[in-house]
């Protein structure tokens, strides 16, 4: 599935990680950024990219953040406000900073928190589009902790049995250490999928699954069919009742409450306007258990995953994680495909807003 | 769905809550347990049969829990040692107590620990059956908190692509309090359906759905059939790849890793005779923001959900906890439903455990 999704190859060009990070932050700062965010930034998007999360990467994204600046929509340099705070938490009003340069600083809030009481959880509210959520779990990750983060995003899932959207795409994020095994790291929309899949299937020309999207009616679609060139709503996680959509429904409104309501906000259904609303929570493993010991035990665990005898029709069990550090392996050392169409779009605003040219492979 | 599995009203006896309780209590007395956790494991056995959760509550577990404590499997009145403390964490070695008398206390400690530092998680390992661990979600929000529990339990999902089981259906319970709408309340299995609904379409003879079961190779079966005699696999929520079963399999794997490794604990899919492990997680409403404003849009939300207009073909839109609570209303005024057989097991363990026989209504 994945794969009818990606850039063909006639369509591609290549651009190292190294200068794709460069012109990216460049730009950040061309809108106002400090250099210290901008780079921060760049390494958010360029990540996705070369980890092959191309819906949240440079190409989707970067030129949205840009226009959003230019509008007014975000502030370029805010400064947040941490409203309640106790030793374990925080709640931080974002200013209307940008979501992919506050989730950093804030789950490095985060993180020092775990670290001083073995917990910590820190909402953020009116603030932007936190990007690839994953970024910032992994973060934690990296510091001996277990990660996660969950975002609350425009009203765009019908509840199960309802006609209308009530609640975002709602991803969730976790990531854990291991010794010698690339590190567990979960992200996903609590939809069957992420919204920009199906902006994705339009552009390429794929049919959707069935239990993608519902009918203006609500009712689910439960055929292949081409993507809706107009507005629609997309089904919880499970697709229909039977197959268990109310668990996705049911997922999508915890990390309702673990963003929107425990940032002291309110959510989209009630409030149309309501500002990006985000979750970040670390337990540090040293606090629970030897650190070491959870790497090893993590090792053996992602082994067996994948040495699990396949299905038929399957070359091998993955886990989460797992394909997108091998294709980060892979575009770190040859180089990250983006579309033609985005190239151009890179040599327009570059020269527009006189930064160096990106430099392709 | 649901409505197919209950008991039929020609083979239905009804008890009232209240001498159901009493039985219960009884029966775990009689078996060696304190009068204390005798009381709470009742509790949270009986409220599981007036919320409608007949697959966690007397006639599906009663049975099994009294098996285990006769044939030494688990404590009845276990030890239990708190192996590693922070202020916001604990991880506890439950001496092999039955985990549904050891998850209230388990909570109050997280709810402590939140109440002094925002936030608190509290693992355990060498426990038992968890039983309805929305319960002990629900125990954190009557005391104005948002509460997690989570469970790992036997080797019965496939990885998604996979052959083999190598997790299992790994709940996730999560409930936040509101003012004047039912508190909000999910519990589900990170399956599409938990194991004990493929027992109940056998006992009841419905068929099973799409995407319920794996066949033995590991291929998703996507057609109604009926129940399996023997063994087999789950699939995870969302069934197929293309309907999202990753997403399901990563959420299976977070909670293994929030209850087994968080506990210092080993898989299953490693260790087959490791015990059950579970997670309690309690988030402080007022560390965060104002508990009364917070309450207040819970219930905003809970009733623009409640009245968002429904698909063709369904009466309305629910949320996660609404119709428990209904049933819950319905039971305690007009008594649980058990079946024919039930009563019978009843009869005969109250005799034989010389403990007063259950008053029917």
């Amino acid at each position: 599935m994945l794969e009818r999704f990606s850039v063909r190859a006639e369509d591609q060009v290549l651009v190292d990680h190294e200068a794709l990070r460069r012109t990216v932050a460049d730009l950040f700062v061309a809108c106002g950024v400090s250099d210290d965010d901008a780079t921060a930034g760049a390494d958010v998007l360029v990540t996705a990219d070369l980890r092959g999360v191309e819906t949240h990467g440079v190409s989707n994204m970067l030129r949205q953040y840009i226009g959003w600046f230019r509008d007014g929509v975000h502030k370029p340099s805010p400064e947040w406000t941490i409203v309640h705070e106790t030793r374990g938490t925080a709640t931080i009003d974002g200013d209307r900073g940008l979501g992919i340069l506050q989730g950093g600083p804030a789950m490095q809030l985060t993180i020092e928190k775990a670290r001083d009481v073995g917990v910590g959880t820190v909402t953020m509210r009116n603030s932007g589009h936190l990007g690839p959520i994953g970024h910032f779990a992994y973060q934690a990750a990296e510091q001996g902790m277990v990660g996660m983060c969950m975002t609350a995003s425009s009203l765009l899932i019908v509840p199960t049995f309802g006609a209308l959207p009530r609640y975002g795409t709602n991803p969730i994020a976790f990531a854990a250490p291991a010794r010698s095994q690339p590190f567990m790291l979960f992200d996903a929309a609590m939809s069957t999928v992420a919204s920009n899949k199906i902006g994705l299937a339009r552009r390429v020309g794929a049919d959707m699954e069935p239990g993608w999207i519902a009918e203006p009616d609500g009712t689910p679609v439960m055929e292949e069919r081409p993507a809706p060139s107009g507005s629609f709503s997309l089904l919880p996680l499970g697709g229909t009742r039977e197959q268990g959509s109310h668990k996705g429904y049911g997922l999508g409104l915890l990390v309702e409450v673990m963003t929107t309501l425990l940032a002291g906000a309110v959510p989209r259904m009630v409030e149309r306007d309501t500002k990006p609303r985000h979750s970040f929570i670390a337990y540090n493993v040293a606090a629970f258990t030897d650190l070491d010991q959870f790497k090893d035990t993590m090792d053996q665990m992602l082994q067996t995953l994948t040495e699990t005898p396949p299905a038929p029709g399957h070359e091998r069990v993955l886990y989460p994680g797992l394909p997108e550090h091998e294709t980060e392996m892979q575009r770190r050392a040859n180089g990250i495909p983006l579309h033609r169409e985005v190239i151009d779009w890179f040599s327009g605003i570059t020269s527009e807003l006189s930064v160096a040219p990106l430099v392709t492979l």
